[in-house]
């Protein structure tokens, strides 16, 4: 590589770098434990990456937990562009999914070829839900918000009709695929929680 | 493994889960580069990572890159019970130091006993900056915020007394140790944003 194309790649990254900042102010449907504001996508990545690594004894052997969390870490990152859509309110599916692809070429469309094209490769991986380490990332992301709304005694539920049925079908059905222990540590505590019988 | 074991695993991980959530209440110097409010630790945990998995080829052949993107994730819990110190502040580091290590002993202490030694052993590592990965994670860490400072017209500096010899000497020689191209492409910037000749 000559300099000027040293300086050129290093622009480039640093511009997709810059331009990541913002996901720091897409807020989600979920509060802080504390109840004091909603969290947001970048800290969210945080949490679940730091999870995915506490976790790992909860994945199968075939899992490579450091790609879970590069999964993890890009996850999100189209939400710059796209926004989030809480799992407990409607969307319109199609229209997300087009937005967030739309997104994703144009973020990581700011890093170098190669660097766009490995890390859209991971986000599509993700995205699918497919490959093992991409089912337990999946798991890992449905994982915490459920754990944050128990402990912060189901503020982030206020507003949404939520019930054992619901959460089965949109935060079980994604856990137990990837994660079934830590599905079967979750339920009880769930039905407990809405008064439902588990 | 036993059921019960199995169990009381799980409810110490997410203990530690759970109390993790607090490093998003943790504020830093630096504000978000749209100058809308401070930044927090969790958040700029996310960042660095995604800093170094973005310009991990500023690193050398040795380093282990995913082992430099879990260093990063586990840096700054410590300033849950520590708090975070500005660089440019003035700071009682043997009392930071015994502060940190005491956080360090209660919080990783929640997890079980092989995490808990696991992390902390990753932590310690990356506090000594001795191994290639630890210097790495060293020079990113300290590449973000002058990054975002430029990109915020210096917002973050303000109400500090900030020079480029205060720069060479907090910021420029932990970045040119691990990763000297991204210090060679920062330092003209700065000297150009300051004001003073490079
Ligand atoms: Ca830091």
């Amino acid at each position: 590589m000559t300099a000027s194309e040293f300086t050129s790649r290093l622009d480039a990254q640093v511009a997709f770098l810059k331009e990541a900042d913002r996901l720091k102010s897409i807020l989600r449907a979920t509060p802080l434990i504390d109840g004091s504001r909603k969290e947001n996508s970048a800290e969210h990545s945080w949490h679940v990456m730091l999870y995915a690594l506490v976790l790992a004894d909860q994945a199968g052997p075939e899992v490579r937990i450091d790609r879970v969390i590069r999964m993890l870490l890009l996850h999100d990152i189209v939400e710059i562009d796209a926004g989030d859509h809480p799992i407990h309110g409607n969307v319109d599916h199609a229209a997300q999914e087009a937005a967030e692809a739309a997104a994703a070429d144009r973020l990581f469309g700011l890093l170098p070829d190669d660097q766009r094209d490995g890390f859209r490769a991971l986000w599509d991986e993700f995205e699918a839900a497919e490959t093992p380490d991409a089912v337990f990332a999946k798991a890992i992301d449905r994982f915490q918000s459920p754990v944050t709304n128990l402990a912060g005694n189901g503020l982030g539920w206020r507003g949404y009709d939520v019930t054992l049925e619901k959460l089965d079908a949109r935060v079980g059905r994604p856990i137990s695929r990837g994660a079934p222990g830590l599905w079967a540590w979750l339920r009880p505590k769930l039905a407990a929680f809405l008064g439902q019988p588990g």
